[in-house]
C-alpha cells in the first residue's frame, strides 16, 4: 500500500445529496423504514414476526438492576430457523431471551442508519427515540462492560463458550458501527462510551497474552468495526484486538474445533474429528492470510475481507493486502452476479463454487451485496482504481436496491435472477426465495442494514484526501470541502443512472489548489471529460485526476454515453449459455411478467436489435425510470395437450416486442415471472 | 374394460429368451447380481454398508423358537436415512433389529429374482439356497401368520399402529409376489403358503367390518401382489382385501390422519391439524378414483396404479380405469424423463410439478422406472395399445437397465439425464445424484428390483389371450404357445434395438388357428409388415393383427426402419429450451465425457447434421452396442482469467463431431460429465 494513495470515506455531513435516484431512496428510509423498523424492534407491527429486539434489551436492563443473573443454561431452539419463541407470542415473559441470538444487533443497525438520516435530516423526535433507547441499552450493559442480552439473560457463565455461533463479537461490532456513527451524527457519546466500555472488556478477555482467549468472532464485523473505534478515538488497542481477531482466525489449532470439542466434552456429545476445512463456512478454515478463494456464508466473507482491507490500508500490510487482492479477483471474476449480488447458493446462504451462479435457485442475499459494497469501498480507500468502483457501483444500484421495495414496506432477503411463482409455489429447492417481499423477518438482517448503506449512501460517492476529492459514484450532490482554508462548495449534477452526463461546478470565495478525480466507468465506452483551461490533466487507473487553482464558476463536464448493452456470460457459467442479460450504465434490466406477459423463457432477443432498442420512460409505484424495449421473438406454445416430446423442427416463433425494466424495480407490481438473462 | 381385449403376461416358463441384448443383462443378473445380493443381505460383502435383512429374519425365528415377545419399544432413528444401526457395525446383538423398517422387503424381492431366473435355468445351487432361507422366513412367522421381523423383534403390540411409515403391509406385498414366483417356477409351496398365512391373518384384521382396521399401505405394492395371490389361488378373499385397500385409500377422515392423531396422543405430542394434502406423498390424500395428477413418492405411486389396473382388469371397474388413464396421461404428456424416468424431484422421491423434468438433479429412481413398466404392462394387459407399449419399452431399455452397471456389480438409485462431477462434488442441491455407480446401498431397493424386472422380462415382452399372442417388446426369443391342444413353437428374431429388423417363423406339427399381433413402436415413422398370405391382417391402436390358419414355417417380417432422431421437448419443460435429446428406435442416447471431452455444454449440435449421422459400433465393457456420431461446434473456451461477462459477439465456435452412446451405457468408463440433452 502506497499510503499517499489512501483516501478516506467523506464525512457525509459535508454533503447533501440532490440526486433524484438515491434522494428518493433515502427519503424512504427516513419516511418509512426508520419509524417501521422501530415498531418492529418493538414488536408492534401486526401480522409481522416479533423481534424481541427491544423487549430483551428491557428484559436485560430490569435484570440489571435486580444485579442478580441466572446460571446459563441454553434455551431450545424452535424449529423456525433457531429462534427461542415464546410459548405465547403475545405475551412474552419479561425475563426471557427470544428471538435469535444476534438480535441485538437490529437495534444497533437501526441505530445507525437513524444516525446518518439524523446527519442530514435533523428529526428532534427521532433523536428522541434514540436517545430514549440508548438508556435502555446502557442500563443493560454488565458493570464489567459486557453486553449482550443473550447470554446477560441466559446465564453470563456461558458468555464466550461458543464464539462460533453465538454472535457476542458480532453485536459488539454493530454497537461500534452505531456508536460511532451517532457520536458523528450528533455529538452525543454515551452508546460510544457503552461501546468503547464493551470493547475495553473484550480487549481484557482476548489478544495473544497468556491467559487471554485465542478466539475471534463466528461472524465477522468486529475487525472493521475496531479499526472504526480506533480511528474515532485514537485508541491503539482497539486497532490491535481488530488485528489479532484477523491474525488469530483459521490458525493451527483451530479455535473453533477447539471450542467444539470443549463443548461437546462437557455435554457429553462426540469430540468433532480435527478438520478445519468444516470452518469454511466462517472463513476459518486457514489463515487470512493464505485465503485464495472467497467461501463460506458470503455476508461473512465480506466482512471479513472488509476488515482486512482497513487493516492493511491502516498498516501497509502488504501480505494481507495481496490476500484482499486475491480474494476480490476470485469474486469478481467467478462468482459475481451480473446484477452485484454474491453467495450464489441457500446451502450456508454462501458462496458456490466457481462460475455456479444459478438464476433461479439464487441466494444473492442483499446483505452479501451490501457487504460486497463495503469491501469495494475500502479496496477504493487503499487505492482509488476503477474496478473496485465498478462492482461497488453495480452492487449499490441493483441488488442493494432490489432488496426494498420501491414504497419501502417490504424487503427481500433474497435477489434471485429468474423467478418463475408456479415453480416457487410447488418446488421446494425454492423455499428460499420469494416472489413478493416480505414485510418483516424474524433474522431481519438485510431492512436495516440496506437503511444503513442507504442512509449513508454519500460516503460511497466520495472519498477525499487533503486535497483530492474522489466521485467514485454520480450521485447528484452539494459538497463542501475545505482545502487550505478555503472552503470550496462543489455541486455535482447528475443524470446517471438514466442517462450519461455529469458535472462538477466549483463555488468558492478564494481560488484553492486541489484536486478533483472523478471516475470513467466501466459500462462507458467512450467517456469525455473535459475541465477548465489550464488545469493538469492525468488519468490513471480509470479515474481522471484534474489538478490546479479552482475558481469560482470552474466546471468539469463529463460525458458518459450509455448504451443499450447485451452481456454474455463467461462460458463456464454453464446457466447462461446462449442467453444474455441486458445492462444499460450501471443498472442492469431484467423482464417482468407484467410487460410481457408469462412464460418468459419463451421469449428469445434478436441480437441485432440491439441497435434499435427503444429506451422510454415508465413509472412504477410513482417513480419514473427508464425502460427499453428489444426486438426479439417469441415461441409458439403448443395446444394444452400436446405431446411432452416430439421430433426436433426449428421452432414456430411470432415477433415480439421485449420489454425491460431496471432489476430493482421489479417485484413492485404484483406478483409475476421474472428473468435477468433471456435466450438469444 | 372389454374383457375380450385383455391379455395376461405369458408365463415365463414358456419363453427362452435368445435376445442379445436382454439375454446379456440375464446372464449378468444372473451370473453376478444373484449370488452377490445373496452375500449382501448376509451382510459378507466387504466395504458394503450392511443390510441385516437375514440377520433379521434369524434373529426373530431365534425368537419365535424361544416364543417370547418384547414389549414394543421403538428404536432410535439414526442420523443416515432413518435405520436402526449396530453401535459395532460388525457385532450386531443378535436378538436385536437393525436397518430399515422394510428391510425384509430385500430378501422377498431377492427371492422372486431368483424364482424367475430358475424358470429358466435351473440351478440346484441356487434353489438349495433359497430353500433354505425360506426355512427361516418361515421359521420366523408368528403363529397368527404376521410375518414382519421389525415388530416381532421390537414388541408385536406395536404391529400395525403406523401403517404410514412402516411397511408391513408392504412387505406383506414383496413376499406375495415372491412366494408365488417362487411357487410357479418350482412348484414348492412353502412360501406361498407362509404368504398366504400372513394374508390370511391381514384379511382378519383389515376390512370393512366393523371392529376391522380401516386402514391401508402406506407404500404400496400390496394391492397389486393380493391380487396376484387372487390369481394364483382363487381366493377371493385376496381379490376383496386388495379392493378394500384400494376403495379406503385417501376417503374421509383420512386414516393416516387418524393414525397420527393416536400415535401423538400417546406420546404426548402435538396433534396434527386436519390436513389430507400432506398424504399425497402417499397418493392417500384423495380417493384413487378422484385422483387426477401422478403425485408424491413415484414408486409408491406406480405400484398403486398399477394395482388399479389390475383391479379394473379383473372387475371391470370403469371408473377406476378411466382414474388410471387420467394419471397415465397425466404421467406421459407432463412428468415423463425422455429416458422413461419419472419422478423429477429428490425431495420425497417424488413427482414433481407439472414439466418440471430438472436435468442435473432429476432423481428419476431405478424403483420407479421400474414402476412405471408394472403399470404400462398393466394397462397393456387391460386393452393392447401401443401407447403403453412405447413408453414401457422406453422406460425398460433405458433407465431400468441404467440402474445397473454393465458388469452387474454396481447400481444407480438416482439417474440424472446431466452430469458433471465437479458440480456433484461441490453442490448440495446434488447430493442425491452419484456420478458412478454404488456397489449397494443400506436402502438396498434398486438392485433387487432391477433382478426381478429383468429376470422375467419375458412377461413385459409378450401377453397372451387363449388364441391371441401379442408381441410387446421385440425380445429374441423362443416360445411356446398351446392352442387348442396343438403345441406352436414360435421363434422371434430380432435385430432390436440396433436395427429395425425382426421376424416371427411358426413351428408346428399340425395347422393351428391363432392370431398373431405384433407391436408398431411409435418410434418408427415408416414400419412394414407382411404376413403369409390368406392371413386376415386388421392394425388396431398401434398393433397389427393376423389371423388365421398358421403352418410350420409361416413366418411374419417386420421392416421397422429407425432413424436417428432429434427430439425436442413441449417448450413447457424450461430445462431442455432450445436443446435436443437424440434416440435411435428405443434407445436414447446421450454424450459422455469419454468421447467427447469436458465441458459437454460447450457443445452444440447442427440440426442439419442429423440426415448425415454416422452409425458405428463401441464395445464398452466388452458389450457391443451402436454409438452415434454427428456434426456440430464446440464454442472455445476463453482463458482462465477472462472475465465473467462481456458484451455479446456471436460466440466462437470450431467444427466439432459430437459422439453419443446409449444411455444405459453410461458411467461405464469412469467418471465424467454426461448428458442427454445437448444444445442446438
Amino acid at each position: 500500500m502506497n499510503k499517499k494513495e489512501a483516501s478516506t470515506p467523506i464525512d457525509i455531513r459535508q454533503v447533501k445529496i440532490t440526486d433524484p435516484f438515491w434522494g428518493a431512496v433515502q427519503e424512504t428510509v427516513r419516511r418509512e423504514v426508520l419509524p417501521y423498523q422501530w415498531e418492529a424492534l418493538n414488536d408492534r407491527v401486526p401480522g409481522a414476526e416479533p423481534s424481541f429486539c427491544m423487549h430483551n434489551f428491557r428484559a436485560a436492563a430490569r435484570l440489571m438492576e435486580r444485579k442478580t443473573q441466572p446460571g446459563f443454561t441454553e434455551p431450545g431452539y424452535t424449529f423456525r430457523g433457531f429462534q427461542t419463541l415464546p410459548e405465547d407470542k403475545e405475551h412474552p415473559e419479561a425475563d426471557k431471551f427470544y428471538g435469535f441470538v444476534f438480535q441485538d444487533s437490529d437495534f444497533y443497525k437501526w441505530v445507525e442508519a437513524a444516525a446518518y438520516s439524523l446527519s442530514n435530516h435533523p428529526d428532534p423526535e427521532l433523536e428522541g427515540t434514540v436517545d430514549g433507547a440508548i438508556e435502555i441499552i446502557c442500563a443493560a450493559q454488565q458493570e464489567s462492560g459486557y453486553l449482550d442480552t443473550y447470554y446477560i439473560l441466559n446465564g453470563m457463565d456461558g458468555a464466550f463458550t461458543n464464539l462460533k455461533d453465538h454472535h457476542e463479537l458480532y453485536c459488539l461490532g454493530h454497537l461500534i458501527e452505531s456508536a460511532v456513527a451517532y457520536y458523528q451524527a450528533t455529538g452525543k457519546d454515551k452508546l460510544l462510551r457503552a461501546a468503547c466500555r464493551y470493547a475495553d472488556y473484550v480487549c481484557q478477555c482476548f489478544g495473544p497474552e497468556e491467559g487471554k482467549c485465542k478466539g475471534y468472532p463466528g461472524h465477522e464485523i468486529a475487525e472493521m468495526a475496531l479499526v472504526r473505534l480506533y480511528e474515532a478515538t485514537g485508541q491503539e488497542k482497539y486497532l490491535d484486538l481488530s488485528r489479532f481477531f484477523l491474525d488469530q482466525r483459521g490458525t493451527s489449532p483451530n479455535y473453533f474445533l477447539e471450542e467444539e470439542k470443549r463443548r461437546a466434552q462437557k455435554e457429553g456429545r462426540p469430540v468433532p474429528k480435527d478438520d478445519s476445512s468444516h470452518y469454511a463456512y466462517y472463513q476459518a478454515h486457514k489463515p487470512v492470510r493464505e485465503q485464495e478463494e472467497a467461501v463460506g456464508h458470503a455476508v461473512r466473507a465480506g466482512y471479513l475481507y472488509s476488515g482486512m482491507a482497513d487493516m492493511s490500508r491502516l498498516t501497509g500490510d502488504k501480505e494481507l493486502l495481496a490476500a484482499c487482492k486475491r480474494l476480490w479477483d476470485n469474486i469478481v471474476k467467478k462468482k459475481l452476479y451480473i446484477t452485484g449480488g454474491i453467495g450464489g447458493t441457500a446451502v450456508g446462504e454462501a458462496f458456490s463454487y466457481p462460475y455456479d451462479l444459478p438464476n433461479d435457485t439464487a441466494y444473492s442475499e442483499t446483505c452479501a451485496a451490501i457487504s460486497l459494497a463495503f469491501f469495494a469501498r475500502r479496496m477504493l480507500e487503499i487505492s482509488p482504481s476503477s474496478e473496485y468502483a465498478d462492482v461497488m457501483e453495480l452492487s449499490m444500484y441493483n441488488t442493494v436496491v432490489a432488496g426494498m421495495a420501491l414504497d419501502g414496506k417490504s424487503f427481500f432477503y433474497v435477489n434471485p435472477l429468474e423467478v418463475s411463482p408456479a415453480a416457487c409455489k410447488e418446488d421446494t429447492r425454492l423455499e428460499h426465495v420469494k416472489t413478493v417481499r416480505q414485510k418483516w423477518f424474524g433474522c431481519a438482517c438485510c431492512p436495516p442494514n440496506i437503511a444503513r448503506i442507504v442512509s449513508s449512501a454519500a460516503a460511497y460517492a466520495f472519498t477525499e484526501r487533503e486535497e483530492t476529492l474522489f466521485t467514485h459514484l454520480y450521485m447528484g450532490s452539494e459538497i463542501t470541502k475545505e482545502v487550505e482554508g478555503i472552503k470550496l462548495r462543489l455541486i455535482l449534477e447528475s443524470s446517471i443512472p438514466w442517462e450519461g452526463r455529469a458535472a462538477m461546478t466549483v463555488h468558492t470565495d478564494a481560488p484553492a489548489k486541489c484536486t478533483l478525480a472523478f471516475r470513467l466507468p466501466g459500462w462507458c465506452r467512450a467517456p469525455a471529460v473535459t475541465g477548465p483551461e489550464g488545469m493538469e490533466r492525468v488519468e490513471k487507473e480509470g479515474y481522471v485526476y484534474f489538478t490546479g487553482i479552482w475558481r469560482d464558476g470552474d466546471r468539469v463536464e463529463l460525458s458518459l454515453p450509455m448504451e443499450v448493452r447485451l452481456n454474455a456470460a463467461n462460458p463456464r457459467v454453464r446457466e447462461d449459455m446462449g442467453r444474455v442479460a441486458v445492462t444499460r450504465g450501471p443498472i442492469c434490466y431484467c423482464m417482468e411478467q407484467a410487460d410481457n406477459g408469462e412464460n418468459l423463457h419463451l421469449l428469445r432477443l434478436d441480437p441485432g436489435a440491439v441497435n434499435k432498442a427503444a429506451i422510454s420512460q415508465i413509472e412504477i409505484c410513482g417513480q419514473k425510470m427508464t425502460s427499453l424495449e428489444l426486438e426479439g421473438f417469441r415461441r409458439e406454445q403448443p395446444e394444452e395437450n400436446a405431446p411432452l416430446y416430439a421430433e426436433y423442427a426449428t421452432p414456430q416463433e411470432s415477433q415480439a416486442c421485449l420489454k425491460f425494466i431496471p432489476y430493482y424495480a421489479w417485484a413492485n407490481r404484483g406478483e409475476g415471472e421474472m428473468s435477468v438473462w433471456v435466450r438469444i
